[in-house]
């Protein structure tokens, strides 16, 4: 198959665009302004050998390259639309194994009801897929990681820790979740947690200019993890990590419960005045002396 | 430098976003609405080895990583506003080679005034650069490949063949041109040339359903193709390919001309009735054993 032969054959599986949409097949897609809401957007890479190892099944690799982007999304509690996806395929490629990672992408896209509606195919020594993904805002607005205070709780969505056993693969985007958070509980900071939480929350202190306390044993660890360092820093979790006032979090966890039964959220701490830094306690005690490991870093 | 100084870097490079929107920094990017107009959106990667080779300066592999995108936009005749860029990063490019790189692409962003909002960074074995790129539609919609009518004449800016001396990496996007074109004109089809003359005038075939008649002797050369054939299908011309009804071309020349007196407008040829397929002639005068060599194709 040629480079045209794949463009048919993706446009095929991608069905036909959205009415008013123009999908692949031009020099560009188009949106018909989306319903004049604000438009989010993002963009996040996998490599072979780096995000993804040669022993997983190509429809996993495929799913999580569109996975890691729906969480970024689900991270501004909004709605995923469609996306863009730029593919660099080496010759070790056979066709077989392409279209095994394209159906994993296009599997997960149906679930979420996004529409693929363009890309790039190229030659490349080393496998790589560079999904951009279009949401559109929530009608309150998109949750950042700049509005914590003072005082707000901080929560975080499912268990952490362990992900490069299984999850980072399998990992359910936090999609329904953070559109649930921006329309009834407009959480004050929102982001996910794909560096760690320690490092990932470090984001929330710097861009809110506050510091926190962090209760370990309220950390909810996976069964995958090994102890609280790789509940704090193994990075992939894709959970949601927010913060919220107190006033609105009366209530939630029962309402939560009911939408979400199966996703655990957890209080873990509370935000400080402060500059960005994490106190660490356990049981109420400040540990003075604990350390937490980097999260994960490209080109540490 | 790690990934957070990097994208640190960048951010300072790109600067403030524009007014009500959020650019780098947070999980995703915020455009408010893009002023109410259609979305244009597409997506061109390049890959070192494949779209560039190590004897050139890294300013051009990014200046060429941002132009081919620009060109899309171009070919839709609409205007380019925001991207996104992708990186991925092998050992051998030491800070300086990437700075120099990301220097490249930040400069032309700078001349068509686009605005980076967000991107992505891994390491890799074999440099990647994956850009998005968003533009607005023309007031009086975009231009699609599909509106060509029989009858109507064939045109393409600037000379064709031999880019790969040179003009792969120093081209000019046509930016400018196909907003005027959008604005004045409203070509019934319109593309950029990047595979080939001869392979991509077949897009605007197939997707209008229509033959076409072209005269070889009116094909601009450029002074860097070797023949006719290196015209027709060398490919990375980024020059605008168009069609248009007769009626509307009376007159354009002189204002085409005033309006860009450096790039010639040509016309090379006419639309005709009857499946997608290309007649060559010379003089007037069809050749029956005329054949192309076929364009540039990933996977071929």
């Amino acid at each position: 198959m040629n480079e045209f032969d794949w463009i048919e054959w993706i446009n095929k599986k991608a069905g036909p665009a959205p009415k008013g949409w123009i999908g692949i097949g031009d020099d560009a897609a188009v949106i018909p302004g989306l319903l004049k809401k604000d438009i989010v957007i993002s963009t996040d890479a996998i490599v072979e050998g780096v995000d993804f190892d040669q022993f997983v099944r190509p429809e996993q690799a495929g799913r999580k390259a569109l996975a890691i982007n729906l969480s970024d999304i689900a991270a501004m509690g909004a709605r995923p639309e469609a996306f863009l996806m730029t593919l660099g395929v080496p010759p070790s490629w056979k066709k077989n194994k392409l279209q095994r990672f394209i159906c994993g992408v296009f599997q997960l896209a149906k679930e979420y009801r996004v529409h693929c509606i363009g890309g790039d195919m190229s030659s490349a020594q080393q496998f790589f897929c560079s999904i951009t993904i279009l949401g559109s805002a929530p009608q309150k607005g998109v949750i950042l990681r700049e509005g914590a205070k003072p005082g707000d709780l901080i929560l975080v969505t499912g268990d952490l820790g362990g992900s490069i056993r299984k999850k980072h693969y399998a990992f359910t985007p936090r999609v329904k979740e953070g559109m649930w958070l921006a329309q009834n509980v407009m959480p004050s900071a929102l982001m996910d947690v794909s560096d760690g939480l320690a490092q990932d929350l470090m984001h929330i202190l710097k861009a809110s200019r506050c510091a926190a306390r962090l209760e370990l044993n309220q950390v909810p660890m996976s069964k995958d993890a090994i102890n609280i360092h790789s509940a704090l820093s193994d990075g992939e979790d894709f959970e949601l990590l927010m913060t919220m006032s107190r006033r609105n979090y009366a209530g939630l966890l029962r309402k939560w419960n009911r939408a979400f039964p199966h996703v655990s959220l957890t209080s873990i701490g509370v935000m400080m005045k402060g500059s960005p830094q994490i106190e660490y306690c356990f049981e109420g005690i400040a540990q003075k002396n604990f350390k937490v490991g980097p999260g994960f870093q490209h080109f540490s």
